[in-house]
């Protein structure tokens, strides 16, 4: 037995909403195990009645059955034991039972007094409308692709794409700093590209490249990239860390909206019995570290998200969460122009629509499939 | 149809071995997509025949069945599409197709070309056992816990661990800057601790403070941690990313062991027909970024690793991989002094024992209970 302790936390305490797997007898026994795990992860009879076992312990809040079989089970934790840190907030969240089989992230409840501790998402929905000068309608977006074309050749399918009227033109995820095509060499060629047909067409398109690097280079891919006149940036959260994603939205000398790309997370939404929810990791996490748009596949498309799924992540791009902002969600995916309609059911206009190859396959002029794809969101 | 490419790489080709779930045609149909999925992304149909396609393509190099009724295929990509950057690197193995279902990446077979890019852990197991001054025997290692202490409690710990003979106390991965116990008075008091006790038993016990931080914090903790007398450091890559792991190896200033913990990873690992497999991602891919050793839960403790995946990591802690290093498979998460034998079995003498709540509960007298292990160890 440990000597008691003496910790003096406020009362605030966020919460995590887990779904559990097993009988209520197992579900009672793995949350009572959560609220050791993540927390003070040592046997709690060695714990004496003190004001560890009172304040540091996660609390269950509420276990109630779900239709699925499923338990619904609210645990609560002390703000102070993650503190301003999004790293040990992902931790106290899902750290170590991660590893354990049955437990998924549903949603988070984290009150002011924590949220306060985190910029969230610079610009947001409304904040990126207002550089685009789109106030209303969905956003256009497409991808500068294949891995293998030349900076140039990617160039000149930007200044396409730009003049047909897209509204963000992102590097494919893939594209990194290739010898078929530098990162300084194709960001420099391509913003300048989309700055030629902006002035050509009066439009107002964004260039969004691919800024995911090794950790020591990615300031400095991004803020050359600033410099050459990119209008966002694309990182991959699974592939830098969320927080370095946070880093940057809140790195004052970028300033520039982020679109987060859903690579090397796949795991954690793979099952519907493991990992964190849609909802949780496209929604509240991505809002949390700092994204502007979060993308994932769409519905329909090469993968194999739901329609359900697909409408949770637009809930969590928007649930209220104290002072941070509402982002786009940006589905993708092999989209085609026809599904837009489909599309405008479940998203409305505060999406942007991502279309990669599918802007290429409507007919043999680039442009002309731009114009139109751009003419079907200003009907709306 | 885009216009032909030319694109000149180099012959070398590294390979990823997949676990594809369904029946065959369906696995030579998800194998295709995982060639275009993780190099183009692109409709296939618009690639002619050119550079592109004969050299940036995903390649099947084979595929057959497995006694569980899945296939196993092996794909070889271009190392030029990595190129040096781990980000990259492990985009290209699983970043979009991690969102698809029924696809685990096995194992990697990476050539010497791309494998000199990166440094891989600095000491190993060889270099540690050297700054240890324990050549050949397992080493032990404990944890500073529960969180809610006061860094002062948690010196007093650390040097009763000491005194005893552990050869590495870490932080538990729960401890970051809490105001319980804040970041720098712990590494400070924690390191004072265990010097005092090494002074007093001639042992040579090194403090491993945990630096997951937020990653523009990062580089400062580890470096305040080395001048406090920390003798390796504790990171989770799961939280901070793989590749900013990989930096602090690479920083010839912090020179020093990193101990990977794997918390917010268990979703690679979930599911047998999803993820990463054991081996990969504790093993290979952890050296790949830089750890010199590998945190996981052993068999039979609070978590559901198997028998035969606890081997499997110690497998991919030491499979040749040009000059990367091999590294410690690091046990842990609900020991006891009386598994110690059976896990030699399974181990041998290149492992290092974690063990935290157990060592508490052999008996009332901390530092016995820590000679008690020692000997254990001492005795092979």
């Amino acid at each position: 037995m440990l000597p008691p302790t003496s910790v003096d936390l406020s009362s605030d305490r966020f919460t995590v909403v887990y779904h559990l797997t097993g009988n209520e007898a197992e579900v009672k026994g793995k949350a009572e195990d959560i609220c050791i795990e993540q927390t003070i992860e040592f046997p709690a009879d060695l714990i004496p009645d003190d004001d560890i076992r009172l304040q540091i312990f996660g609390q269950i809040e509420s276990l109630r059955p779900l239709d699925n079989g499923r338990f619904e089970v609210a645990i609560s934790y002390a703000i102070e034991i993650s503190g301003p840190e999004l790293t040990q907030l992902l931790n106290v969240i899902f750290g170590n039972i991660s590893l354990k089989p049955g437990i998924r992230v549903e949603r988070l409840a984290l009150p002011d007094s924590l949220l306060k501790a985190f910029k969230g998402p610079r610009f947001g929905r409304a904040g990126w409308r207002k550089r685009l000068n789109a106030p209303k309608r969905p956003l256009l977006c497409s991808a500068l692709k294949p891995m293998g074309l030349s900076a140039q050749t990617l160039a000149g399918l930007a200044y396409k794409f730009a003049l047909g009227g897209v509204d963000l033109i992102k590097d494919d995820h893939g594209l990194a700093d290739q010898c078929f095509s530098p990162f300084k060499e194709r960001v420099e060629r391509c913003a300048a590209a989309i700055e030629q047909a902006n002035r050509e067409s009066g439009y107002n398109c964004a260039y969004i490249p691919n800024i995911t690097a090794p950790t020591d280079e990615l300031v400095e891919r991004a803020l050359f990239a600033k410099e050459a006149g990119a209008g966002a940036i694309l990182v991959a959260p699974g592939l830098i860390g969320l927080d370095t994603m946070r880093m940057l939205a809140d790195d004052d000398r970028l300033n520039l909206p982020i679109m987060s790309h859903p690579a090397f997370q796949g795991s954690f939404i793979s099952s519907p019995e493991n990992g964190i929810s849609h909802f949780a990791l496209y929604g509240q996490i991505a809002r949390l570290a700092g994204a502007d748009a979060s993308v994932y596949p769409n519905w329909g498309g090469r993968f194999s998200f739901s329609r359900e799924e697909c409408a949770s992540i637009v809930e969590g791009t928007a649930v209220p969460m104290g002072h941070l902002k509402p982002i786009f969600p940006a589905p993708g995916g092999g989209m085609a122009m026809e599904r837009v309609p489909e599309m405008l059911e479940v998203y409305g206009k505060d999406v942007i629509f991502l279309m990669g190859g599918g802007l290429h396959k409507h007919s043999p002029d680039l442009v002309e499939n731009c114009r139109y794809f751009r003419q079907l969101v200003e009907r709306i």
